[in-house]
């Protein structure tokens, strides 16, 4: 497979844009009767009548319909710490395809900020505009953290969707890739490569759906009770993964296992580890911009059902077939928070998109009709 | 005159529309290759290039034509200190001109903290999305300080417009009213009621521009040397305002006065007040929504020229008039600090947009072309 590389045609087209998004007016202001209408004297009338219903701020501004995209520029991609500026194409993205694909408004924040405290302070003082925060691309562990005081603290969803939408949409398609390979999710040995906000949120819903075994792996091999270097996110995965306690490198992890999860950087594993798996393996390589194996050769080495996170590859797993259905059901049913229920039903809602199923085909196409409501109908 | 009241019109309006503003897509994202474009995998090429030169963040992202209107809903319109969610109607109309007037994108950050120091922290830790900070309807005195602190901190224009533009609409305002009724500046007393940010930021331009003597009345009276409850920025106007340093009451500040400039509170002054100042007297009663006195009452007790802060009276002064193309200038010319000769060339290209002054006219609308252009080339 000799892929388009996209990077050119991307850098020329920000530079041509200078950022994908813009504000417009609703309405226009023509005349004097339009500007005493929407601003003075008569927006004195709305603002009077806020201070005296703050919670009105839902029914007559933007707070009825915008969600903040906030990122610390931590974890952005799998480009890792590169700051708030690096961070603003990826959430004007973002806000993008929350308007193309749910309606919904979105607005990027990227803070100068990398400092726990400062971040959730920074987000509560700007609440009042927004009907939702979507934590994106901060670093695990402090990503867990600040996601659970906002969430405290807030009275709006907060959800860092790394975690969340990442994992309903790897849920999604492995429902589907293990129908197409007729395994049994009880049996199955999963491997999961990557500890972070991603790989921890597709583990905690895995054992909630009733998987086999997980394994988890990080830079230093299994993640198992022997290791005395795992932080305090990694020791609490001890309780959903590695039934066994068993330890070993990532290679010994991989060996006889049925599921590779990939959520970690590009280039990571090779066709060795592909044929140590059992037969029929499903490989989903996630890692972005450059997956954990390039998907012609896991296929060569006898992969079964391959699947990426890019748009340019047949299956593609991207937390966009999400995240958009997410918060426009979060803000229309005001939940506050992201079950596991709903999780494991917007999951299956999700695979169900897809009518046949096969090797090419485990996950819906962002643009195929059905995805945002799929999502939407599981609150 | 029985004016037209737009209340209930405006508060309809809001709640049909629930937001004045939204956020959209500049390009359309309609299949795998848009996407691979616009957002995965070809913005990883963008963000790495951001990471390596974050100040190309101005020509790649929104952040090169992005202003944030931020309140802390602390000195909202003439109501007050009303808090952030009733200060978001005025702030998404703010962001609505900035569009329609001078194509600024613009969005509105309420804060939910009206403490100096978060105030500033705050900012600071958005401002990598922004290319300009329109600081709003903040109390004063610690609007004073927490914009000084922000242009020190930041590399990005700091403006708090309330002190600024407001000043340069009220210049170019007495501009004309002064061709009007053949007064010479350098012999006018001229009473300013509200020593708040609008009116501090007016007597300091008065003072550079050559007015004859300025009277500052605050809710006590006069301001003079003899009084001991001064704060901070009082005592500094002391330096621009009451050359003779009288003492006394509103009522003795007005007596033989040429020109009133009001930016307190409605329903101030009376027709008694009036008639007790020079001949030909200039009064500007600008409080919104409610002037200080209305306008028929203020002719009819012999007022020459009326201006007032709304948009359904004749001669609006508003800084509707000056900060579209504040911050296009600003941003445009990467000035970050407004300085006095900024401010006097705008008010004087602002004045002269009016071709032949007179009583009804000694301002331009907001909607006469060339207003925006008369502020951009002060810069």
């Amino acid at each position: 497979m000799d892929k388009h590389n996209f990077d050119n045609e991307a850098i020329k087209k920000h530079l041509e844009l200078k950022g994908k998004i813009e504000v417009n007016p609703k309405g226009s202001v023509q005349n004097e009767d339009d500007l005493s209408i929407y601003y003075t004297p008569g927006v004195g009338a709305v603002s009077k009548l806020l201070s005296e219903s703050p919670d009105k701020a839902k029914d007559y501004t933007i707070k009825s319909n915008t969600v903040a995209v906030v990122s610390d520029g931590s974890a952005v991609l799998g480009l890792g710490n590169v700051g708030p500026e690096a961070a603003m194409p990826v959430m004007e993205g973002k806000a993008m395809l929350f308007k193309d694909l749910a309606g919904v408004d979105a607005f990027p924040i990227c803070l100068d900020t990398q400092d726990e405290d400062e971040i959730v302070s920074t987000i509560k003082n700007i609440a009042p505009v927004f009907a939702g925060v979507n934590l994106e691309d901060i670093a695990s562990p402090k990503c867990f953290e600040i996601e659970r005081r906002l969430q405290e603290e807030l009275d709006i969803p907060v959800i860092h969707d790394d975690q969340h939408a990442t994992a309903i949409a790897v849920l999604a398609g492995l429902i589907n890739a293990l129908k197409v390979t007729n395994k049994d999710k009880g049996n199955c040995k999963v491997v999961i490569v990557g500890s972070g906000a991603a790989g921890s949120g597709v583990a905690r819903l895995l054992d909630k759906w009733g998987i086999g075994d997980i394994i988890m792996v990080d830079s230093k091999g299994i993640i198992s009770s022997q290791r005395d270097d795992l932080d305090e996110n990694k020791q609490k995965l001890l309780k959903v993964t590695n039934k066994n306690d068993i330890n070993g490198s990532l290679a010994d992890a991989m060996e006889g296992s049925d599921i590779f999860l990939g959520l970690s950087q590009g280039n990571l594993i090779n066709a060795g580890h592909i044929s140590s798996m059992n037969s029929d393996p499903i490989v989903f390589a996630m890692a972005n911009p450059v997956p954990e194996i390039e998907p012609n050769i896991a296929l060569e080495a006898g992969a079964k059902v391959v699947a990426t996170g890019r748009s340019d590859y047949p299956n593609q797993i991207n937390n966009v077939l999400v995240f958009p259905g997410m918060f426009k059901g979060a803000i229309s049913t005001k939940t506050k928070e992201i079950t596991d229920e709903i999780k494991l039903k917007a999951a299956e809602n999700l695979a169900s998109v897809v009518e046949k199923p096969n090797t090419e085909k485990i996950i819906p196409s962002v643009f195929d009709s059905g995805v945002v409501e799929s999502i939407v109908s599981a609150f």
